[in-house]
């Protein structure tokens, strides 16, 4: 079968959500693209450039999210930054994960950048925490950086536990989770 | 030198803590201990043997912070339950850790083992939310279920982002991060 070098990153994308990237062996890719060792080295040289690519595309990802985020005021532009970081993770579960999950397992220069891309994305949550303590919407006395990791935190998690074919479908999961959020943050 | 099975455990934590499961090898197990391979098997059988040492171990801190966890009403007994939650990462962080993050590397019958421990545990944090809502302190229309995830995905991500030598000290995470679910669960 002719496979693609990004059928190569797909696959390897979905391994190392599954088993984890240390867990997954090049002979099992290999397997499951059904190509043999050789075929598989023609389009990439290691374990390591793959998880390269895939966080590189889960970071892509993420960036898009926060850079098309609106609203007219520090709440709704919130509740747009967590809308659309569960897209991300609904449309693109293997890269987010990867994204999230494995960059301590890059090299230091490699683990440095994605923790840069990472701390960009994060910026977008910060930024929007201290519009609404400036304009007078949310509380003084949770700094931004707190309130930002918290909100984060719930928002990783929902890919080890969210089943969008569950009771809540992926709207009302942003809803919910905006407004525990948001109630926690309003003056 | 002489090394006791538990100083085997606790290393093998602090490797799987540090490294993740799969990254640690068995090798590198025995430098950090000062033993030899043949010495280190005098001691165990298998890594994987060690993985479910240290995993057990963290259910078992885990599960007797949620015993211990007191208050009069909901809302202290959630602190309570929030403080005893950071102390067990705080004392046993490579546990904890190993406890959170690895159990999917385990096979599939102590997989489930641990899945249930963590169940029972979480069990807690929904028990205290239901108590809330019977009372009237807190909402209806946020289910406990979700309520609790929400709670455990901040308290589960704080071991990847605090440091207790930094502005928060564990009493003052404890209380932020208990106000801010509070806050978000009040009626």
């Amino acid at each position: 079968m002719s496979r693609s070098r990004q059928d190569v990153i797909e696959v390897a994308g979905r391994l190392f959500a599954e088993r984890g990237y240390h867990a997954t062996s090049m002979r099992a890719l290999g397997r499951e693209l059904g190509l043999l060792g050789s075929s598989l080295y023609a389009h990439i040289q290691s374990k390591e450039e793959l998880l390269v690519a895939v966080v590189e595309d889960g970071a892509r990802f993420f960036g898009a999210a926060a850079a098309a985020a609106v609203g007219d005021t520090p709440e709704a532009e919130l509740k747009s930054l967590v809308a659309g970081h569960l897209r991300v993770i609904a449309e693109h579960p293997n890269q987010a994960r990867t994204f999230l999950a494995e960059a301590r397992s890059l090299d230091q220069a490699l683990c440095d950048r994605i923790i840069a891309a990472r701390d960009h994305y994060e910026e977008a949550f910060r930024t929007v925490l201290r519009k609404g303590i400036a304009d007078g919407s949310f509380r003084v006395d949770l700094d931004p950086k707190t309130g930002s990791i918290f909100i984060l935190s719930m928002l990783n998690a929902v890919e080890r536990w969210y089943h969008p074919d569950g009771p809540m479908d992926q709207d009302a999961l942003a809803a919910t989770l905006s407004d525990f959020a948001l109630r926690a943050m309003r003056r």
